[in-house]
C-alpha cells in the first residue's frame, strides 16, 4: 500500500491509481480522508470542512446555481486486489477501480484544474457507504449540516460506464425467523426441525419473478434475493432455529411502506416465527425532468438509463436536491474479485464534466 | 465441579451424582478416567487395563460365559446444568445424568459389589461417544487391543428407562452442497442464489414420510433430517454457495451401501453440485434370538423394545458379541438443557444386573 500525499496533477486515471494503492475499506478510511483533506486545503479557491472521515470543500464565488458532486472513499474488503495493475488494454483492476476511486479521481481533478467554474461547486467525499445505511457519512453530514448540502443539483459519480443514471432502487434487509424444538436427531419426532420450517421461504424465493416497471421513462429490475441463511445446533440436534435474510431491491415507484408490505404479504403463508426489518432505505424517482438535470443532461449527451444499485441519489432526493449517477466506474464489476474500470472512461467523464462547468 | 476421588461404596444413584458434579465433555476425559482407573485399581478381584482415555477391567474366574459391561464417560457440553440438583421427587437434574453417568454408576457398582459373579465380567469405560465416530474410544480399544473385548455377550449400558433394548439405527451424516455465481444484489439477475438453489432439497426434507420397519420383531423408526444449513457471503451479494448438512438415521435393516444410495437417490432431482459422506456408521440387528441374549432377557424381565439411537451395540456387533442396550436414562431427555434421570431407575437397574449376575 501507498499512502502518500495525493498527487492531484496527474490526470483522473493516474490518480485513481494512486486512490486504489491507498486502501480503505469501510471503518478504515480516516488516512485517505486526511489525504483527501489536505489535498483540498492545498487548492486556494475552494473553503474546507470536515465532519468525522467527511470532507466537504466549496467554491464561494456568487454564480446562479450550485451543483454538487459527491462520492464516497470507502470500498468493500479487498480481496487479494491491491495495488492496482494496469493493463496493456489500459484497463485498471483492483479493489474500487470502480467503485467509486475513479469518481472520486475525477472529483479530486475538478476540484483541482477548474478553478473558475461557471457555477458554484460543492464536493462531497464520504465514509461507510458500503455498510449498513445508519453509518453512512452522507447521512451525517445531512443530519448535522445540512447547509454544506445545499444546492441545485447534484452528480454522483458512482459507476456508471460514463452515461447518465436516473434515480435509484430502494433496498430492504430483513430476517425471517422461523422456530421449531430441539430434540436428539436420532428420535427427531421428539422434536420439530426449524430448517425444514424454512422450505417454503426459500421455494417462494426461488420462484420469485421480477417487476421491471418503467418509471419517469426509465424501466428498473427488482430483485428479492436470500443473501444468508444459518440453521442448526449440533450434526445429532434437531434445530430449533433458522434464519433467512433476505435483501428487497425495489424500483422508486414504491414508498418504503409499500415495500416493506409488499416482502410481508409475499411469505404471509410461510409461518414465519419473526419478521425483523434490518435495514431499509428508500428508492428515488429518476427526476431527469427537473431543469438543472435537463442541462446537465444536454450538456453531456447519451441516452439516460435506470440505476437499478442503491446509491445516495436518494439522500439528496430526500433533502430536495434533484441528482443523477454519473460517473466512470463498470457497475457489472463492483464488488467483485476482478473490479476493474476503463481508464479511457475515466478520463472522458473528467473531460465532459469540465466541458461543462467551463463552458 | 467436584473432582475428588470417587467413592464406590455409594449406591449408584449417590455415585450418578458424583460422576455428574466431575465434568467431563467430549476431549476432555483425561481426569475423570485417571479417577475411574484409580477406583478400579484399588478392587483386588480386577485387573485393570488403560488405552487412552480408555479403562477397561476384568475378572478373571474361569468362567463359562464372559459378559461385558460397557458405558462412555463423556457428555454433550455443559449448558449451565452442572452441578446434579436432586429433587424432592428423587428425580437427579444435571448434564450427563441420563447419557450416561447413571449407566457408568451401575457399572462402577458392579465392579465393587459383584466380587464372584456368575460369569466373568469384562468392565469397559471410553471416551468420544458424544462426537465423530471415528473418535469413539471403544473403537479405538477395538482396533488396538480386540482381545480386550472377547465376550459372549454385551450390555452397553446407554438410557432404556430400565428397559432392554435391542439393535440400533444406523447414522449417516452428508453434507449437500448447492453452487451459484456471486454478483451485486442490485443486479441480481447478473449471478445466480446458491441458497435459492437448495430450495428443493428443504422441500425434499419437509415432505419426507419415516419408514417405520419391523426388524426381528421390534418397529423402528427412521428420520431424514437437516442439522445445519449455511450460505451467504455479505449482505448485498447473490451468494455463490449453501451448503445443508443432513442426518439420516436409519433401520438396521439396510446395510451402509443401501442407507447412502437411499439418500443419493432421495436427492437425485435437487441439482446437487457437490455431495459429501460426512460420517456415518451402520445399525445392528436386535439379535435377541442368541441365548445368551435370550438368557439375560428372562432374567430382568421386561417387554424388549427397538432402540432408535446410534449406540456402539453396533461396534459389539461388529465384532462378532450380540449386544443389548440397558440402562437407567431416559433416552428423551438425553441433550437437552433439562436433562435428568429417575433415581429410583438407577437403583433397580443396579439391583436387578446384580440379581442376575450372582444368582
Amino acid at each position: 500500500m501507498d499512502r502518500s500525499a495525493l498527487d492531484l496533477t496527474q490526470d483522473a486515471a493516474r490518480l485513481t491509481a494512486q486512490l486504489v494503492d491507498f486502501p480503505s475499506p469501510s471503518g478504515s478510511e480516516k488516512e485517505l480522508a486526511d489525504a483527501v483533506e489536505s489535498a483540498l486545503r492545498a487548492l486556494p479557491h475552494l473553503t474546507v470542512d470536515r465532519h468525522g472521515n467527511n470532507v466537504v470543500a466549496r467554491t464561494n464565488l456568487g454564480r446562479a446555481e450550485r451543483i454538487i458532486l459527491a462520492g464516497h472513499i470507502d470500498t468493500v474488503p479487498i480481496a487479494d486486489n491491491v495495488p492496482s495493475r494496469l493493463d496493456d488494454d489500459g484497463i485498471l483492476w483492483g479493489c474500487g477501480t470502480t467503485d467509486m476511486k475513479s469518481g472520486v479521481a475525477v472529483q479530486l481533478r475538478i476540484a483541482q484544474t477548474v478553478t473558475e467554474p461557471n457555477r458554484d461547486l460543492t464536493f462531497v467525499f464520504y465514509d461507510n457507504e458500503e455498510v449498513a445505511a445508519h453509518l453512512n457519512g452522507l447521512g451525517h453530514v445531512a443530519d448535522a449540516h445540512p447547509d454544506w448540502l445545499e444546492g441545485d443539483f447534484a452528480i454522483l459519480l458512482e459507476g456508471t460506464e460514463g452515461l447518465v443514471e436516473g434515480g435509484c432502487q430502494g433496498t430492504l434487509r430483513v430476517i425471517l425467523k422461523t422456530k421449531g424444538e430441539r430434540a436428539h436427531s436420532a428420535r427427531a419426532w421428539m422434536g420439530h426441525n426449524a430448517i425444514h420450517a424454512a422450505a417454503p421461504i426459500l421455494a417462494k424465493l426461488a420462484a420469485y419473478a421480477p417487476r421491471r416497471p418503467v418509471v419517469d421513462g426509465l424501466e428498473f429490475h427488482e430483485g428479492l434475493n436470500a443473501v444468508r441463511i444459518e440453521g442448526g445446533v449440533a450434526t445429532n440436534v434437531i434445530p430449533d432455529a433458522c434464519a433467512v435474510t433476505v435483501n428487497f431491491r425495489y424500483a422508486p415507484d414504491r414508498t418504503m411502506a409499500e415495500a416493506e408490505q409488499f416482502v410481508r404479504d409475499f411469505f404471509a403463508d410461510c409461518a414465519i416465527e419473526e419478521f425483523v426489518v434490518d435495514d431499509h432505505t428508500g428508492g428515488a424517482r429518476p427526476g431527469l425532468t427537473h431543469p438543472a438535470a435537463a442541462a446537465f443532461l444536454a450538456a453531456v449527451g447519451g441516452e439516460p438509463r435506470p440505476k437499478f444499485g442503491w446509491t445516495d441519489v436518494s439522500r439528496f432526493s430526500a433533502l430536495g436536491v434533484p441528482a443523477v449517477n454519473y460517473g466512470p466506474g463498470n457497475p457489472i464489476y463492483a464488488h467483485k474479485v476482478d473490479e476493474r474500470v476503463d481508464t479511457a472512461i475515466v478520463l472522458e467523464t473528467e473531460k465532459r464534466l469540465a466541458a461543462w462547468l467551463t463552458s
